[in-house]
């Protein structure tokens, strides 16, 4: 175990792309979606609008498949002009369950990890997104054992994790979050005077991409799998 | 103060419909898509029918507005047999958004209770939902100051109130409920013998109905209003 962390209790992790994928099947469901909609628009601007839409509609949803799949409702009626089929709203429908229904698909190494740090710390799963939808994946993952509970935060800002560490009652410097996203698992964290490793994955969401200007003089450990923060933590 | 509520430690009130009206919108929204959608079907039918879809599809999309939209637009498309209009399935995503944008109205005494509780007992909330929408309404009701935290289940069976207590670390007997809902609120408490005041609201969901065997011989308090709980532990 490096020295810079001997105080360490608990460790968080960050779920979608993390410890399973994620992402890439938001990507296979945007390419859907913009195949769906070829007739009124370019792949390439579909895919540009929605993420807008998304985007104007997070206030109001929040992270998760719920709120991507009305979001898609509400894309193809304007992209269409309220031209757009009801095969194709049906369609859109049936993208969305079956993304609720994916099988869980562990990363390398996830299980040893867990495995390993569970019996020194105390570890909790930190994830933002839909309660149930998250909930479901932690079931299907088969790793819920490993961890004490499951925090489903709204979002993943400095004041977030503030309120997480109250709750934990312990002490920003005995805490550590290992997440693919900067911005969400890593830099609210360095913010706040805890510790972050950043593991990540080889696609990030648009929402979750930062400029290199922030980053710059933050401290955070990078490693490249999952299976490198053994040696730092063990 | 009475006796039999001398040990509890930490008082667990429901939101919806408990301390600000909630079940009065869903029925809003359920009679505008009824009418909506008449030109298909009856609207006592389409309320029956739209009650099923909800249920097919509550373990995939959980309770919450956003399944309940999403289940809207499916029924639409049922319905018509697809030949629904664009039209139609933009209102039912505007009757979502206006329900995600409603204004907080309080129960009476809300305020009042919890400002005298809050001095001698931890309280929280319990509730099951979105995340996201819950934590929305609980800013806009002014509240938040009396609540130690936010507890969002998935949903409220016997284990999930099991759960809650071992992560708040006390005893059944040291816990007390207070909703509107005898299948969430009350007879899951009963169960694992903690303890649950009832106080109704003038409309139930469907799917919140109890028979009234399920009641008997179970030991809860129920009272017209929640100003009435508070000679009971104050």
């Amino acid at each position: 175990m490096i020295e810079e962390y001997k105080n360490i209790k608990v460790i968080g992790f960050d779920a979608d792309d993390t410890l399973w994928v994620n992402e890439t099947y938001f990507r296979d469901a945007e390419v859907a979606f913009a195949n769906l909609l070829s007739q009124f628009e370019t792949v390439n601007k579909i895919d540009q609008e929605l993420f807008k839409m998304e985007m104007k509609n997070l206030p109001l949803y929040g992270y998760g498949v719920k709120g991507f799949v009305l979001s898609m409702v509400e894309m193809a009626l304007e992209l269409s002009n309220n031209n757009v089929s009801n095969k194709t709203m049906q369609t859109i429908l049936d993208i969305g369950k079956d993304m609720l229904n994916k099988p869980v698909e562990l990363l390398d190494g996830v299980e040893e990890v867990l495995k390993t740090l569970s019996t020194k710390y105390r570890l909790i799963l930190a994830t933002k997104g839909d309660l149930l939808d998250q909930q479901r994946k932690l079931e299907k993952s088969g790793l819920t054992d490993y961890f004490h509970h499951i925090e489903v935060l709204i979002d993943k800002q400095d004041v977030n994790y503030s309120k997480l560490l109250n709750h934990l009652d312990i002490k920003p410097s005995e805490f550590l979050m290992v997440g693919n996203s900067l911005k969400s698992d890593v830099l609210p964290l360095v913010n706040i005077k805890a510790h972050a490793i950043h593991v990540p994955f080889h696609t990030t969401w648009a929402h979750e991409q930062v400029d290199e200007k922030e980053t710059n003089g933050k401290t955070y450990k990078t490693v490249a799998s999952l299976l490198d923060i053994l040696p730092l933590l063990n």
